[in-house]
């Protein structure tokens, strides 16, 4: 199956929120038929409404279940093992699967002993969101230059990593990459979850609201991801608890090294540093 | 007097790199007189055949110093240190004298002592900047939106203040405010140098390049200002020592309860730390 072969070909998507409604305004543009299982009655309301979805329900549709040609898990890590726990052996023999979690050692290995023989769960995920959450807030344009990462197993098959790959560019995504499981989770640990750990430790270290009237740019570009959905965030973090304390301790002795130069007044080792970090976040703008 | 009466008035700019260069192309759009001495004839070169200033020169202007009715120091704090100490007796009495550095403490007092009775030197810090440096990329539209901060002592006269926010005024600033040099000093430790600080870290602690490809907005957000002149801020952290070294402890130890948290798999309590930070993100967010 090749999914921009045919246009008629129907996506379920499990779990509307933010990024559920992202993915289903984006295939819906793209011609394919899309239904929504969620919770939230209101979300489906709200979807359906707006002409995000074709079709949605706020309770277990076994029939779509088994019609569609590709099912997006929308949900948080631990709903998703809980959701496939107890529906799991509806999905029909052939049937292929992805999410959009930003965990996945902890996540793809259950879920996929979970599933019936036949059933392929491919991992994905989208580098994009937002710091607002819920369909109401879903916005394609999100995936536009961003990275999509397919994230396989040994389970997988050519065919179901091919076409998580063709979900990628449907959705808008200007890179798609393959990494393994172990190799994404202590990417993310140190690009997103190290630097929502120092977002949150810089937001919560002073106190003084004065401040607020000075600040700069600064500050701000380094905060702006202090504002965090903390349900979501904390269940990503303990998930990945190994890789994200190992770079918080990388980043903890390279602080460190700094705080040293300085108390010192070590001005060759702070240049020397500075030079380092000018240095590599040149190749990271050029690369970019 | 006052600046903005008198369109006639000539102001000296010492030091012409990216900030010089910004006040000066500023200064000139009001109608003022600007002269500039620097070291660099190229700068200079460019800065007369770009209609930046309307006169220049590589050495001492006795006569241009004597003549300004306001003269602004755009040089490195440490250098301007030497600069007054050789040349300071050449100010007449009367003179109002201003810079751009961005430590205090270290700076105003000696300043002050270093120049003859009856001069003014009241500082003040233009909080604009870029990540590129020379004449070559001032830029006089850094200024709006931004602040503009006067840091008297009690050495200064009412006189020489108005005069100081006038001139934050005329450049174009949206906010002027005043702080003594010590709150100045402990406010740019926090907001500026101590998030400077963490982006020259973060950049520092991994070296593993293949992570470029993957790199979302919030990394990129991070380490935007770890593209950093060395030479001028390792001055700036060592002139700020001992409130950059609080600010830097006070972020390890907030870092570290965090670090914790994970460490324990305390949920709850790294919910609370991030409902903390997003709520005192937002009232950054209201009065920015």
């Amino acid at each position: 199956m090749k999914l921009n072969q045919n246009q008629n070909i129907e996506i379920l998507i499990i779990g509307l929120g933010l990024l559920g409604g992202s993915y289903a305004k984006a295939l819906k543009k793209k011609g394919y038929t899309v239904k929504a299982i969620t919770r939230s009655q209101s979300s489906i309301d709200y979807a359906l409404e707006n002409g995000i979805i074709d079709d949605g329900a706020a309770e277990i549709r076994p029939e779509w279940i088994r019609q569609a040609s590709l099912t997006v898990f929308g949900l948080y890590p631990t709903v998703l093992i809980d959701w496939v726990r107890q529906n799991g052996h509806l999905f029909p023999k052939g049937a292929v699967l992805t999410d959009v979690t930003g965990v996945k050692s902890g996540i793809v290995n259950e879920v996929q002993a979970l599933l019936p023989a036949g059933v392929e769960f491919i991992a994905s995920h989208p580098m994009a969101g937002r710091e607002v959450y819920g369909v109401q807030n879903s916005d394609d344009s999100i995936f536009h230059g961003a990275n999509y990462i397919v994230v396989p197993t040994e389970k997988n098959t050519e065919e179901g990593i091919a076409l998580c790959k063709e979900l990628g560019r449907e959705l808008g995504f200007s890179r798609i990459s393959v990494l393994t499981p172990e190799e994404h989770d202590d990417m993310i640990a140190f690009l997103s979850q190290l630097t929502h750990c120092i977002a949150v430790s810089l937001m919560c270290c002073n106190d003084n609201e004065n401040l607020v009237a000075y600040t700069g740019d600064s500050f701000r570009d380094l905060t702006r991801i202090a504002r965090i959905n903390d349900e979501m965030w904390s269940e990503l973090f303990l998930l990945n608890q190994k890789p994200l304390l190992l770079e918080m301790n990388r980043f903890r002795e390279s602080f460190d090294e700094l705080y040293t130069a300085i108390q010192n007044g070590d001005r060759e080792k702070i240049r020397a540093l500075m030079r380092l970090s000018t240095q590599r976040r040149a190749k990271f703008d050029k690369k970019g």
